[in-house]
Order: C-alpha cells, then structure tokens, then sequence
C-alpha cells in the first residue's frame, strides 16, 4: 500500500515509537501519580519526562502540558475552558470542525460572538491585514482562534506575524497545531501564543488515543477545567485543585499513548523538523506538478509554499469515487469535506480529494500515484 | 514484586492483551471512520468488532458503546450530558470523585440539587430502604448515580434492587461500574440502568488511555455531547450528529487502547466474571482473617462479602508511611483518600492503605503481604 492519508493519522510510525509502546507495556505499568510504590513512582516519572520533552519542544514549562485524548479534547478544553462570556472571537474558514464545533456551540449560548478572517491562498497579508482592520474596528476581538496549518490546503497561515499582533494588542490567542506540528516546531514564546492544542497521532508520529494541550508560560488566562475528578492530590476538597496539570488533568493519563508521543517528538526533533519540512514540500512538488499536466485534474493552490498535502478532483467523478478508484490502486487517500467544512466553501468544492503525505514517503510513490490518477482519468 | 494496587490500574495484564496491543500497531494503523480506503475500513471494523463485544458484555447495542479516555471521561460525559436543570440527584457516599466533583460543580452552578444515600458495610437493606424513603418524601429524587463497586471498601452495592426501584419510579440510574467490571458482569438491562460508565484498564484488563460509556436501549434520556468536534459525517453540519455513538465520539478515537479493552474483555469472558470474584474474594479472606489477629492492625470492614479490596490501618503508624514500609517489601499497595474522601468520612479515617488484588495474585502473595505487616507492626 502507497499511504497517502498522514493528515488523518501517520504511517508508519517510527520503528523507535513502536518499541516505546511495547516498553512502556513492561516498564510503565501502575498508575503514575496516584499512588507512593516505586512502580508508581517510574510510570510517574516516565510520564514526567514525557511533559519535559513536549514542554522543551513547544517551550513552555512540564506543569503547562496537559495530556488529552486526542486534539478535540485539547481544543475543547482550551476553548471552553479559556474563552469567558463576551469574547468577541475571531477566527478563520480553514478551522477543522474540533475548532468550528465548540465556537458555534458557545456562539450559539450567547457566550461568544463569533466572526471570520479573511485568509487568503497566495497571500498571508491579507490574513494580518484584517486581523488589524478588526482592531481598529469599534468591535475588538478578544481573542483569536486559528490553525498553524490548514488541514485541506497544506497552507501555512501566518502564527508568528499573528501572535506578534495579538500580543501588542493583548488580543487572547489560541492556537491549534495539529497539522502543523511536526514538519514545524511552533515556539509559544516566539509565536505569542496562550495556548497550542496538537493531537499525538499525525506529525509527531504518536499512537492515537494522544494529545496535548501547552500553556505557555505567559499564557493571559487561568482555565477552567473541562473534566471533573480525580488528581490524585487533594482528594478532600470538593473542587478541582488550583496547581496546573492536575487542574486540568482529571483521571488516568493514557500512558501507552504518552510514552509513544514522547518517542515521537524525539524522533522528530532528532529528524529535525525543517529536514521533515523539506521532504514533504519536495513530494508536494511532485505530485502537484505532475497533477497539474493530467488532463481533467484540477489541484486546488497548486502553488503555494505549504507541506505535505495535496488537494484535487478530477473532472466527472465525486471524491468519494476517486478515493474508491484509488484504493483500488492501493493507494490510500481521504476524500470528502475532511471535518473543514468552510474551507471547501473557500475552495468551493463539493469535496474534494486529499493526498497527504510524510517523510516517510518517497518520489517513487509520488510517481505511482500520478500514474494511478492518469490511469483513472483515461478511463473516463 | 506483589502487586496489590489493582484497583488504581490492572497488574499484570494477560497476554492476550499485550497481543492485541503489539497487533494493533500492525494491523489497525490508520483512522477509524475517517476515510475510506482498505487501511481505514480495516481500522474501523476491528473497532466496530470491539463496540460489538463490549455491548454484548454489558447487554445493549453497539452504537450505544461511546469510547473514552479513562472513566472520568465517560463519567463527566453521563453527567453533564444527561442531568437537566432542576434534577434531584441522589448519591451515595462512596463514590469516586470523578462522580462527586462533577455532581458538585453542577450543584454550585444551581444546575441540581444533591443529596446522599444512607449506606452501610453490613446490610444492604440500608441503602434501598433509604432509596423509597425518598421517593416517599416531597421532593423525589429524578436520578441517582452511584458506584457499583466501592473502590476504598471492595463493598458491592445492590445495584439490581436499586435499578429495580429506579424502573418502578422512573427514576434515571446511572452507574460507575469501574470497580465492579470484571469481577461482575453487568447487564444494563437486568439492572435497570440507563448509562454504564467504566475504565478499560482496571478488572477489564485494557491498558491506560482505555474507557467507555454504555447506554442502554431504554435510556430514558438523549444525552449531550461533552466533546464537540469532527466526527467524520455530516461534516457541514455546526451542530454534532444526532446518531450515536458519533454524536458523542467527537475526535479520533484511541485505537490502541480500544483494541486492548477488547482483548481485555475477551479474556475476562472467557475466565469467567463468577470465576474471577470467587479468586479475588478468596483472596481478600486471606487477607482479612490474617491481618485481623495481627496486633495494632484495623481492617475496615473485615466481615463484608465483597471483593478484591482491602482497607486497613496499623496504630501508630501513618497510612503512608504504611505503604511506604510495603513498599520496601516489594509491595505495592495505596495509601490515602483514594479519591473517595467521602468514604473514608464514613469510616471515619484520615486515609487509609489498600491492598485490591486481581485474580493473578496468589495465596502465596497474600502470605507473604500479611508476614511483612506482621513484621512491620513488630518495628513499632
């Protein structure tokens, strides 16, 4: 099999990331903080490793990570848990549905107000220019909320120039990393940054069932926690205890999930990130120039300086029919509205077919892939 | 090392599982319900094959099993997602704070009001009598939520009887079964319960970052997502889906962890749960009639006919420092509130040491437990 779907989750993981599951099977196997026995004592410090190296990684300190579930659990955590009744949000159409869903579900209770934006393919100035036409408006946003990367276009927006104005304007700035982390390694100091949110499964090459969520050490805003329960400390009092992660942290950590995350991000920082970068914009390169000589084939930003993914449909067949044709040259790709409604709606697709890809692909399946969708719109 | 912490996390886990883990990582390795390629409908199946198995072990639909990241997850998501403003909750006071803390911050926010069940460690009439005294009264209870298994005493509640009452009265009944799973089977249906939550990886021998939430075909209540995000379908859609389990399944789920409860389950099955609680209780009278003629030992509810779980103090001595000196015995117990500071309220302790076995300790472990108390009451 080609596996073209990385967006959705990476294969294969790092053979270094497969040894941490089956290690921490053996070697991490009570529950970390929650009880005094040395077997307690080495899963809980495994984990706090774990917290180190993400902390080192986004630069924020070890008690400013908090395990999750996934993305949408982070997301959900820093939105409902930072966002305060009268923020004026704004946003972008690039934003997954874990970013969209909770911001509409707050708009809808008249927590929030809620507006877009403008994002541009070819421009980044168009994104910062209207973030400061909003400023300058009579209605300030309060807080911005937007991806690194888009998770249909590859696009990188512009966080850092974003979070530059945001902190100048002491504009609350949330930031879902998801996509981006991985071929980039997002700084919460430099970019400005209160909160990054990432999933544990795509970039950085973790088992899924991992996240996290980074405060950075000047994040603006104390959290509300999003689950109630147990921390293993102050089991007395009736709230959640004041001291981060515990505060956000309720319940057991995944620790398999943890210690593959940790494996990782180590292999990505060993990799290096710009080296990922460059190898995925190079198979980008690829496939978008060749897609773009297939008769029938449009690519969607063809010539945008963004990574990994590649978006396209061909003339007189439905996504849904091209991934089915696709598979059917084992080659996996994802079609549809990829949880990013509003994104399509910039594209003005129907849907619309993703190729994404990682490091770990090569030019030669970039060719046999080009070679599948030649062969399938011949057919047509 | 004897491990006697099982009820923080199962040690060790059976083979099976580290199987299914290690085979996990081979063979279900993209995202469930995201895509359509071979990979992805490969990935979903064995997940559907797990909600297929964990709805059979607890007798309702597949599409009524939500998988979690642990049981606070599945908790938070029963609570907030079903209790209505101007519910009257009854619970009892041995639950977990994953069911308190949730329960009082809802009644902070004058969400519900809270009351609590008599209990007691001998009769079981107790807590039932106490149930109809209330539907009697003037301002009947709507729901009740309540632990089946103490996780500080090992105590069964008579969650049959209960359910029973609550289906008489239409009364929602919602259980954390992370105690009582595995050593019990327990059938939503016989019961009357309306939503089942649990941990994967406790007597369900699922691995950490492992949960699910279980409604039964009768639930009396649509619940609420606690998690807004991508689910994969209806992606246009601002709302979550109305279907389960997508509606509150938001984010990729932990496929890892998913396939360990299976496995987890499977073995728990195929031993037998009757088989599984007459080991543990054996157990626990080993250890209960051995500690009671140790001199300066306290077994908190030496006679109970409950399982696993046994709560003791020595005089003199610390429940931490307790555990501390098991642990140089190669011994791990917990010492402290166990996230039940009601529990201990009613025993009437300032923490205590536990010791909750599995059915993989031995007659010999337990021996081997009660001469190292023996000889560290002697140092005294």
């Amino acid at each position: 099999m080609i596996y073209m779907d990385n967006s959705a989750t990476s294969y294969p993981k790092p053979e270094t990331v497969t040894l941490a599951v089956k290690r921490a099977l053996d070697g991490c196997v009570a529950n970390p903080g929650r009880s005094s026995h040395r077997e307690a004592s080495r899963t809980a410090m495994a984990v706090y490793r774990v917290r180190e190296r993400l902390a080192d990684f986004v630069n924020t300190e070890p008690e400013r990570v908090v395990f999750t579930y996934n993305a949408t659990m982070a997301l959900n955590l820093a939105l409902f848990g930072s966002l305060r009744k009268g923020d004026r949000v704004l946003t972008t159409p690039f934003e997954h549905n874990s970013v969209l869903r909770p911001l509409y579900r707050m708009e809808r209770e008249g927590r929030i107000t809620l507006d877009f934006l403008k994002v541009s393919t070819y421009d980044e100035n168009v994104v910062c220019d209207d973030l400061l036409k909003h400023l300058d408006g009579d209605k300030k946003p309060t807080a911005v909320v937007m991806t690194h990367t888009s998770n249909v276009l590859g696009l990188r927006l512009p966080i850092e120039r974003i979070g530059a104005i945001c902190k100048d304007k002491n504009v609350f700035f949330i930031v879902d990393g998801s996509q981006g982390l991985g071929s980039s390694r997002i700084d919460v100091e430099v970019c400005g940054i209160d909160i990054l949110c990432t999933s544990g499964h795509k970039g950085l090459y973790g088992i899924t069932g991992s996240g996290f969520m980074a405060l950075s050490r000047k994040c603006r805003r104390e959290l509300e926690p999003l689950l109630w329960g147990g921390t293993g400390i102050a089991s007395r009092e009736k709230g959640m205890p004041d001291g981060y992660p515990e505060r956000l942290e309720a319940g057991t950590v995944g620790v398999v999930g943890i210690e593959s995350l940790g494996a990782g991000v180590e292999y990505v920082t060993s990799v290096g990130c710009d080296t990922i970068a460059e190898k995925t914009k190079s198979l980008r390169k690829i496939l978008t120039e060749g897609l773009s000589v297939i008769p029938r084939v449009r690519v969607y930003a063809p010539e945008s300086d963004s990574v990994s993914i590649v978006l396209f449909n061909i003339d007189g067949m439905s996504c849904d029919e091209t991934a089915v044709s696709l598979d059917g040259f084992d080659i996996a790709s994802r079609g549809g509205f990829h949880c990013s409604p509003l994104a399509h709606s910039f594209l003005n697709t129907d849907g619309a077919v993703r190729l994404s890809a990682s490091h770990f692909n090569t030019e030669a399946e970039c060719q046999a892939v080009l070679s599948a969708i030649s062969h399938i719109t011949k057919g047509l």
